[in-house]
């Protein structure tokens, strides 16, 4: 017979966690494994709340099993490492993003791309190698292997740093593969969300030019004043998007509603890229003829590898990048989940796990 | 008033167009420029019959004008060249593919993509720097500038190489631009019409490992038999797809019709490229989910340019490549039009102009 999640592991863990596809979070007991010699354990002070946490307490994806502990933003202090550890010592801050393991003998895990290996071990959720479940960071301790694990830059609070490792790494992995580094470039960011907005930061530090697209114009002034974008398209305005048809060299569209793809193709300069980050449920409708027209490229892009996350983490520091967030407690999780759905947040939320997490 | 096309310019031509959307061909006067000093000028021999020409001739795309003199796979013996020119003489073995002009000033020129120039000039039914209307290879002399020109190589027949010019640099540019030349590789071809046959001999000739992808599969004897390719695999059975998920590197898809894209994308590995080449005239379903799953491109490509058309030439002069050609009399042209609509060609009408196109 199996055993009870407060009985799998020697590690006390607590947290909060769904346990049916209603999606509501309540207090969860439950437990980590001991400290392995190359594992990092560390005290969770905060979790950043990804749209991806939403679809998973709900099931929305039918890949989810309760009870379910969400949370891949996670960041804290490490309490504890094990004998084989390099990089880190206790007391470090330190993060963990969306996955804790992979087959590390796959061409992606050799290329420092495990977030594209077929055996990719997510952060909750998932099978681990010792066959239990993950669990996530809305939880007070947190164990992963030291590959999986970010130091934090000294400089950058860990609230509002949280959620670049889902968020953050989302968009800078595409900026810098898809080559979208280069000053002078005209960079477009498609949707001004938890993606969107940092997005746009990363962007503006690699000195590039950034064109925020947008169904709301009422989000122009925060775009352009705010956050540092040069300038603002209203995608229903045909005008504007016909007077900057060939302007763009890349899209970052982080849009995961189903939305149409032919006027974003459009304000690209021909070899210029598309790049989706956000996950519509249904096909989009790919026009072929402007793709012909001008060599152009729709692609795919996911996360990025631990390497490339360590970079990014880095490079925030370095140009004091963070998403824009509102802190809350945990007993606010299933208002700020609902709020989430409906966009109401600028623009991530971020639960204070050390302050406001307290064992039952 | 504008001069009838008899009186235009100095040169007397002859040759057959279509003279409204009924799109048939007859027998057509009109006039050619005179040799100007960076012109090449050459007496017609062969003319491949490109399926676009069949969209032209009924204006299915509806920029025709008429009378539409079609052909761009055009070859043919240098008569006279202008006091300027460079790299050619008379008597040698030219050909003219799709495009005689462009603006020469833009980015895309300057980097020897005058393909992707807005301002192109296409080899029939466009408007030439002068305000005429170029007009194409079903015609008993052709005058070019020089630039748009390329040799022959001398091993090279002139009916069966006439193809390359469109059907060559359509399927040699991305191969190249897409990184499909490592040996070891594995690239897909979609279709096995006029492109998809020669795709799959450049694909060999590069040393990749090739996969037909085809409706048909009474093809496959003719993919691996005649052609060279390695494997074959039937799109509508979904157990050789299925066991070919996630094998290629790229594909080359050369499928005008409207098609799903879903079971190509899942051929791809990761970071596996997808590459249009044909133009269906309606959107297709692309699906997101699994672009991002393994960073995956969807792209389109278009033709080549000038110098990149020269070198897909001379390497197919070096490893033999030619299309794989059904010669006709012009007065078969008519027949062959509609043939080429059922598809029944194996692979590509070349029309000989010099033995059977005779003036009036």
């Amino acid at each position: 017979m199996a055993k009870s999640p407060e009985e799998e592991h020697p590690t006390k863990a607590f947290g909060w966690a769904a346990t049916d596809p209603s999606g509501a979070l309540s207090p969860f007991k439950f437990s980590r494994r001991a400290t392995g010699e190359k594992d990092v354990r560390f005290k969770v002070l905060y979790c950043g709340i990804c749209h991806s946490d939403l679809h998973m307490v709900k099931n929305e994806w039918g890949s989810s099993t309760y009870p379910l502990v969400p949370g891949h933003e996670i960041v804290g202090i490490v309490t504890e490492v094990g004998s084989k550890v390099e990089k880190f010592k206790v007391g470090d801050k330190v993060g963990v993003g969306c996955m804790v393991g992979a087959c590390h003998s796959c061409d992606s895990c050799a290329d420092d791309l495990e977030n594209y290996c077929p055996k990719i071990i997510l952060t909750y959720g998932a099978t681990y190698y010792d066959g239990t479940t993950t669990h996530g960071g809305y939880s007070d301790v947190m164990i992963a292997e030291e590959r999986y694990v970010v130091r934090f830059p000294d400089n950058l609070p860990l609230d509002a740093g949280a959620p670049l490792l889902c968020a953050g790494i989302t968009v800078y992995s595409p900026l810098q593969h898809f080559g979208f580094t280069k000053p002078g470039m005209h960079i477009g960011v498609v949707g001004l969300g938890g993606l969107g907005h940092v997005a746009v930061k990363f962007a503006k530090a690699f000195g590039v030019k950034v064109t925020v697209i947008s169904t709301s114009p009422s989000k122009k002034k925060e775009a352009t004043e705010h956050l540092g974008a040069d300038s603002f398209l209203v995608s229903r305005d045909p005008d504007q998007m016909q007077a900057a048809m060939g302007t763009m060299d890349g899209i970052i569209d982080t849009v995961s509603a189903v939305h149409p793809l032919f006027p974003l193709i459009g304000l690209l300069k021909s070899h210029g890229k598309l790049v989706m980050v956000g996950a519509p449920d249904r096909p989009l409708e790919l026009p072929i003829f402007p793709l012909l027209m001008g060599r152009k490229i729709v692609a795919g892009s996911c996360i990025g590898g631990m390497k490339e996350t360590q970079e990014m983490i880095d490079f925030a520091g370095k140009h004091n990048i963070t998403a824009d967030v509102e802190v809350i407690s945990i007993d606010y999780v299933n208002t700020a989940m609902e709020r989430l759905r409906k966009a109401d947040v600028r623009y991530r939320f971020v639960i204070d796990i050390g302050n406001t997490l307290k064992a039952a």
